[in-house]
């Protein structure tokens, strides 16, 4: 949680005075995301939410994000819309950050999830990965297989101080990984980071999706591996196979999945566990004095690459044969 | 900035259950305030905030706190009005905490106070001092001058490492303060915490106070020595009399302070600054790892307190003479 960037009145004021919001009524720093800064806005038309992109979100890619979440709202995906200002342009600067207002989305993310859900997410992943189909612009994945091992490489000397033969044991995961990750399976725009305080609820209904600030050009079903990850394993790391079989199989009624892509769920959900084991051990190993968001522990995801390493195929994952 | 309290959507769901306040659609952490959880919620009947109060408020003093916004409220002052659950109450436990719903008030706080940022504040200060004047609960006033010099000596060895000489010079302030605080002044119930972020504005009109979590029993003066502090001194330390006037002058066209009043400024302003330069310096030598607040700068009321002794009489704080 955190807001890095105090935005003052004044400057607010004449941010706003490029829209057609009506009259600014309030203001409030949000403490979410730990990506950028976020602020509840009120003004004399409704809530929206304020973000301003710090360091760590590429300028370059803002379009992309931005144009994104244009195209999928038009689609019927219920995920943010940017708020154009009254020149069209939605992405502008406040405080020395680019900044944007999108639309505020109810909901409420769920702390424990259950099964229904899963399935929940399951549809709406697939229905996002459809929506995206026809969308134009481009962004390569920068933490995909390839950008794996650099990563490793600037953690790889310190790795043993989080867990003795930590470094071993992902150099050996690199290998494989290396050497068999699929490369042909369907591919589109996925999100990447579709855990659990991305997606929201009203009561037992998916309410929206939000948080695209990882979206890029993958494979499908690798989206699919990391929503495995992060919505199947219970609080004590065991793996819940209800819940696994409810995810995919709603995704399968909207958008069925291949036999290659099935085949490929055990490889695909030990490439996401390594994504996000490197991303928290270099956060765990680099975390500045001061710093306003706990690292979260990299371990969790050094457990769960165990779990899938021991699975030999889809039906790991509670997918029956076709 | 800190959201201390983690609120799960389940238990959130039951806590609202007993209110009338329609379906829970969003509950969303804010970066703000420093002692307690502060929560955006929206309901089916609009937004309202949640406050989860942590270990540094006492749970004795909350009916005093709410029973002071519920009285304000009724006497018109624009403050946060607790609302009560179905049964009547307004305090009651989430999460392990004692809890609160309040009414969501517009306003923003004003980074750079002008001049006549102070006259509001002096009119809405001497205002609120009024319409609690029939409150009938107490709260002493546990950071008064008899408890400064407990304070100080929990700090005393150390306070040399901030600067060279500060133990010598706070520990002879006390002794002029001890011998001298005024104790007859007209009293009653005093804000005591009523810095720029605890005051919204709609343009140029004081919207609302907020934030009533050192309220206690004191001499009014005392209240108006803590804001001459808090909203009359320039970014470099440099005291504005023209804000100092407005603000007073404005308080008095509501309640005009007495002879003993203005004679006492000077050593009530001394006194306020070592209030906050003594918990600034508690808080400043104990921040805690990990800790989420930046500890603020005590020095800067030593600067403040400097000036304050050099003052011989209202007159410094450009009060003319009745």
């Amino acid at each position: 949680m955190a807001v890095y960037t105090d935005v003052e009145d004044t400057d607010l004021e004449r941010f706003l005075a490029d829209y057609d919001l009506g009259e600014l009524l309030s203001c409030k720093g949000i403490a979410e995301g730990v990506e950028n800064s976020n602020f509840l806005l009120h003004a004399d038309s409704g809530f929206y939410i304020l973000t301003l992109y710090e360091k760590r979100v590429q300028e370059a890619d803002l379009p992309f994000f931005l144009g994104l979440l244009e195209h999928l709202h038009k689609k019927g995906i219920s995920c943010p819309l940017p708020v154009a200002a009254r020149d069209g342009v939605a992405l502008r600067q406040l405080s020395g950050r680019p900044a944007v207002i999108v639309s505020f989305l109810d909901g409420i993310w769920v702390r424990r999830s259950k099964t229904h859900h899963c399935a929940a997410l399951g549809s709406a992943l697939a229905a996002m990965h459809q929506a995206a189909g026809d969308f134009t612009l481009r962004r390569e994945n920068a933490l995909s297989c390839s950008s794996w091992r650099p990563l490793f490489e600037k953690c790889r000397d310190r790795a043993d101080s989080v867990e003795p033969g930590l470094a071993g044991f992902i150099a050996a995961e690199l290998d494989f990984l290396e050497a068999n990750w699929p490369r042909d399976l369907p591919a589109g725009v996925i999100h990447a980071d579709l855990f659990p305080d991305n997606v929201f609820f009203l009561k037992d209904r998916l309410s929206g999706l939000i948080d695209f600030y990882f979206a890029c050009n993958d494979q499908f079903a690798y989206d699919l591996a990391i929503c495995l990850n992060a919505w199947c394993f219970e609080a004590d790391n065991s793996f819940n196979i209800t819940k696994a079989r409810a995810l995919i199989h709603a995704y399968e009624t909207v958008r069925p999945l291949s036999r290659e892509e099935r085949n490929a769920l055990p490889i695909l959900a030990r490439g996401a566990s390594v994504r996000f084991l490197l991303t928290r051990l270099y956060d765990w190993l680099t975390v500045p004095d001061g710093a306003l968001v706990t690292p979260k522990d990299p371990l969790e995801y050094v457990r769960k690459l165990r779990f899938h390493q021991r699975v030999v195929g889809p039906e790991g994952y509670g997918v029956d044969d076709p």
